[in-house]
């Protein structure tokens, strides 16, 4: 509890505690099964400098999307376009648990840290929202999820989306090793419950390096390129996307990096793309997506030190959203 | 008069006085009807810090624009397109007063501050345009319209557009209470001369406060959203919109949020949108819409201190520049 | 608790929560006798841009410093010219309440939402630390102090040290009126348990209004110029400002502003001064007055967003440790 | 050599030398026939300040490029939609030979540094590309082309295609005179080499100076406007301004203004632009224009000092690389 | 006029017209003998980019001190070492003539503008203060202090005092060739009124260029180091020099080089140097120059554009007060 | 060679390649005895981000410096408070070795990296001057230095000088393990052919953790804190140290961190201390030190990236250049 405690209203954004969207901060034995739980993992070794900056920086930023948020507690929110409502429930479907454990000099104790303290939200029942870091936060992310799932359903099997202007999926990159943002999606390939044949990438762009195109070929992955997207159109690409990474599963794991946009759009990224999809573009994929039974996500790559107009983290909430309305709201 | 005073050429833009597009600063007893007067009210409280800057930003940023406009006093502009031909009248119809008084810890002496600067010149036959600040500004700037246009015109009826991202439509936001950048459209529509069926939104986009849009609706305005805009076509827009708001009005008041395109595309602006129109759309819009019976307008939200870069006042002149195009240059 | 719960080691500075020194957020209710207690005030409506990132900006530049403490815990440190050693004590004796209530449009709402935070940690017994914000925030966090303390010790006598550029004892500051940081230390002059002769100003600089040095004088208030501390010495001057604070008094309440040493050491402050002390000098005076008996304090005019090298929070939490060393270790 | 010869592994892109894609550099004497050769021209004089950072800039953003080409050597790319292949030759096909003379204070002899360093590529067979600096370079850097060209190939004709937001077609520029980047392409018209009904302007926006445009008519050149663009289509108005600038020539030469991009997606530039093309629609126009016999080109204002989120040379890189990419890859 | 006219409160410091100290802009003709008059030489060619702001910086910097002086209108203030108070007087003793005319690529042609404007100054009897750009302004500024002088007095001598950490005695810098920031004071040594065994050098710092020392040893000039500073006291230095410079001569000639203060107090500067002297110890040097019989100034090498802190030009405003005052205020 | 070759004159600071004050860029087998060999050891993992930015923004800093001295080549220096002279040798002493090895996920393999280029400048007899980077990296600097030393004399003993704000002789940094820049000075006292009683540590400031300064008393070492400088006086500090640090030992090794200054002087650097000395202050320490028998030398913490001002680089290049000049130059 903070000195805000006191009000029935909202404090403005720039007072009161960075969780994010003003979410409880908890620990884990808060989780009930259907909560939405955010965690951070401020881990970057490779691209620009700043995206160790994504957890603290797109907490602060969902801080004015909460000031609005407030208010709608009690008035609701209207889609203007097809006449649904949205109500923020009573009672709080999101909990943040703060950062998981990293340690800089050490990425397997990191992928430790992290793997362990989603596979406890998972193991409660909670949708894991996993804030990055670099895209590598994306393996020790899934790797807790499929953990964590394991013990509730020692069966299931998982599905994957790979949301990203590049593939990830090297074997292992120069002298970074086999532990980093160019080998995620292949350590994740590797995991027993992931099919391979249900990984479908979204909005692939310039020039893939060949092997890593071969090797998905041979596992059956599917990739949709920006051009892609830009032929089949963005909701039927959603729609397609979907239906693979289900097929076959019982869950879908997304992987969701912000530079599947066009840079141009977005100052506060490390790997930096021209050319790519808009943010309109990537909301029409967005919405029927998330309709489909996803399992658990991570979200990274917003990397706020680098934009000194300080919009990125605030844009990065509002494209996490996209995916999480259906979970903390309720629509009517 | 300033020490460039002597010499026949235009100074470097980063030399001389910092009036918009160098127009003469005179005091409002220079103001003879037809004139365009630029007016500044640097007011902001809500959003990001930094729209206080605007009046001064937009100013210096203009200065690059009107180092080429300069030579076009002799030469002349073409539009490659339509063939149309632009000259800048030998005797200006633009002038810039400075800015209006605001007072930084009272917002109803800073509203009394611009209203009673923007009735003054709309008394004296000016068309003002009110650089903001926040769009709090607008409900000034609209406020001081209708009190000098009832003293030239008693009766007339005032529509009224509103180009943004947000409806701003609340009755009270929260802790900020009834004088702030939600409430300002709710205080126009309670202005005696402004006709509530004539007021139309272009540009609304992501979810709503469901209160706003039934007391919108209950009012018989209308709203063109983000998504109408593509079904529809953005010239398509403009024309409907003016159309609507002149009908049963003398005159169309415009209220004009910069944040109504992406701010992926527009650094210096405090309340963020992701998703939201391009400037090439924007510009569509505004084509047809500059041609309707505008009486007055302000042009808020621009703040150039967040925008490092530098280029939001330099757009920002731009865009404005699409509505007062037909105002200020003779068009063949 | 946050993820990292499960770690004795500390986690790397920009991971984990964000309180002052990674002090455990609590409610007032934790609040037990002695315990330094941190809130934030985060207001400002003069000076330049930025104070209201304030209480964020130094939590956050706390942390650097809180990694280096967390190894302390076991170790110790020691100061190598003394001999004298510190341990961080197994209770903590310090914690953080976070924001208390601003309300951006209303300045004596905001008076209120401060002073009644620190006034329920004084009744409780604490050490209160308000963070600003800007040097209107002393005024709010003294009035709370005086009336918490008024509960506990209805006749104690206040001695009051400003430790500032400027003597902010304005009546009145032009457009902004009676309440705003130009006339703070004159509105605690007016609080019955404040002892006018017990004032004194510490680090003045450049030419001061007549009017407030007059009434200074007047009231038998004492002013230790910049020069002074240059001809006096910097530790002869805390002394001197303790023992004339004291005098008469049971407790100091210190008004620490950051802008006391010369803006060309310290990026991110509001108002600018050019010519004044030195840290080290600062440090100087600082040492003796830790050991008089002060009762709270406030810590204002840090504005971490106007300094983009992003030292000036951590250089403020050195300065506001070099008060609170004797209150939060122990020293043998 | 540097320190990293010891090593088969790619430097991360923050360590090594900064060559642009670290081409070997090297002395004018290693340039082989067809041999593509980067050079710098650090000039600028009027736009906003930055430009000068352009050479230095591209080639430090490069780097990041770098390390991933530089796995490349090994595995290759494909093209995800066509299939096609790259591979990096195993010797390579790319050059920098560091930056021509300039003279800050001289522009005639800044012309000559630039212009001579150009013409001795030419002479050596290179394919010369030209970095700016503002687009005043691209005459000196034509310049230079034409006339090492002419030794090669006494009667050889060059058409010409300016792709920009501006035509820089003005035969004097206020007080700048007749040797700026208002300039350039009619300084390049005269050049005796040049056809000028082979010059084709691609992406001219907004209001242009009548004058020019009647010249360029009367010279009987082709502008495709940024509406032109929308309507034709990229691809057609590549395909379209290839045909006209090789018909009647032997050779194109290019001059690239990054500024052809809506300024709202490049922070790093001098003149801004709102209303312009997309990355992705410009792309769409290089793409058949790469497979025209191009002689040489320059690449011009790019200012890095102007965009702090670091992004600008990154993009910069990729826009070249459409351009660049036969010349330097190995395609199958 | 601005719209500020009806309200006798100060405008805050970010709103109104950007004038140095809200003197009012006033062309030649409104020049009174013993006006201080402020213009602005926005040149810059050497260094680092940014001089070229200068004027319009410092001008905007000053409206903080401004909104302070505004109220001492009323009040006055008093220095509470000394006693003394100062007092604005009713009709103002300053104003601002706005920028001179300066042309970006012809050295020569702004060395006449700036010389132009400057004597026009001094013929009507004003006290010229040129603000600038890089150190060049100072010739130009001096030139034209002299030839104004010239009409009033033909056969006044001059002194010369050049604050700076830099000698500015080359005869020529390598590829700028003779008149840049490097060579000013040369030149200025080569006026005919000037009296080179009065020039005095203050504040010079680091190794000299050994062919510069003796030159002006061989003219009999004066320099005091840094070093020299600090071994007589900077009181003792600033006496000195007032008493060498004025031997022989009816006026001086003061050019102030802000970088004579180390780098490190000081962001916006082109020519950074590190080891210099404090703000605090050139105040002391400046207190008794400035009672010496100062003919006219310059003040340069401020560059706002490089310091994002915004501090600079606030700082520049009071080093530059610090000569300005017995010539602004009244003293009692 | 680049495009400058032809010319005799030295290009603009921001044009041509950037090795350390334009030394030429060399290969190992160039290193001749004396030579004095800059490398670049981009690694950083603790403090904030930036120190990787160091070597690139050192050498790119030099530049400005680098003009000046391509003149005096012709001219000489001259101090004119001694009258000694400094001329460049016409065979340079200097060159840049560029970076070397560095792998950001593998701190033992970079340590290798480092080590190796180091002690290969050393065995050819070069004077090692290796720019960080974060403090770790003196830690394989120094190890480098003692093996390649051990090849020329095998029984050499080296003195330590440490100048820093901190002692970083942690045994082990919380989770950053033992090797971090808390942890170097410690590595390097366990370095066989280091002498820690001749461990020297200069500037140490603020509280020290007591277990490390209980091990540096029991090896022998010394500790000169901020306070004895002021105490004894700079320059005999100063001599002090390079009297006990060469005491029985045959050359000194000195590791340089720049953040043995006040970090309000200096915006680029990662461990930022308030109250430390000026650059003033250290200059005269450097100055007697810099003629002890120095063996090698590390200079680190310079981090450019966290300073938008720029200034940082070119500070650093200034203070290296008192302990480089007697190498350097030749002195008269």
């Amino acid at each position: 509890m903070d000195g805000h405690g006191e009000t029935a209203e909202q404090p403005p954004w720039y007072a009161g505690p960075q969780t994010f969207l003003r979410a409880p901060l908890v620990g884990f034995d808060a989780i009930r099964p259907g909560t939405t739980v955010i965690s951070g993992a401020p881990h970057s070794l490779r691209s620009r400098f700043g995206e160790r900056g994504g957890p603290r920086g797109i907490r602060e930023g969902s801080l004015a999307l909460a000031e609005r948020l407030g208010n709608a507690r009690r008035e609701g929110f209207v889609d203007v376009s097809t006449g649904k409502r949205l109500f923020l429930p009573s009672k709080t479907r999101l909990v943040d648990v703060g950062d998981l454990n990293v340690y800089p000099s050490d990425v397997m104790r990191t992928t430790e840290g992290i793997a362990g303290g989603v596979a406890e939200v998972v193991r409660r029942g909670g949708f894991s929202v996993c804030l990055g870091g670099d895209h590598y936060v994306g393996y020790p992310s899934c790797l807790g999820y499929t953990r964590g799932l394991s013990e509730r359903a020692p069966h299931a099997r998982v599905g994957y989306i790979h949301i990203d202007g590049h593939l990830d999926f090297a074997d292992t990159s120069g002298s970074y090793g086999k532990y980093n943002n160019g080998t995620n999606a292949r350590r994740i390939s590797e995991l027993p419950a992931v099919v391979p044949s249900s990984m479908v990438f979204i909005g692939i762009q310039g020039p893939c390096f060949l092997e890593q195109v071969e090797s998905l070929r041979r596992l059956g992955a599917t990739i949709f390129t920006s051009e892609d997207v830009e032929v089949l159109g963005p909701a039927e690409v959603g729609r397609r996307a979907g239906d693979l990474a289900i097929k076959g599963c019982d869950h879908i794991y997304i992987s969701f990096d912000i530079d599947v946009i066009d840079a141009g759009f977005f100052d506060g990224t490390g790997s930096v793309t021209m050319g790519a999809m808009t943010a309109q573009t990537l909301f029409k994929i967005l919405e029927p997506l998330s309709r489909y039974p996803i399992g658990s996500m991570d979200f990274v790559e917003t990397a706020p030190p680098l934009d000194p107009s300080g919009r990125s983290p605030l844009l990065a909430t509002q494209a996490l959203l996209k995916i999480l309305t259906p979970r903390i709201f309720e629509v009517e």
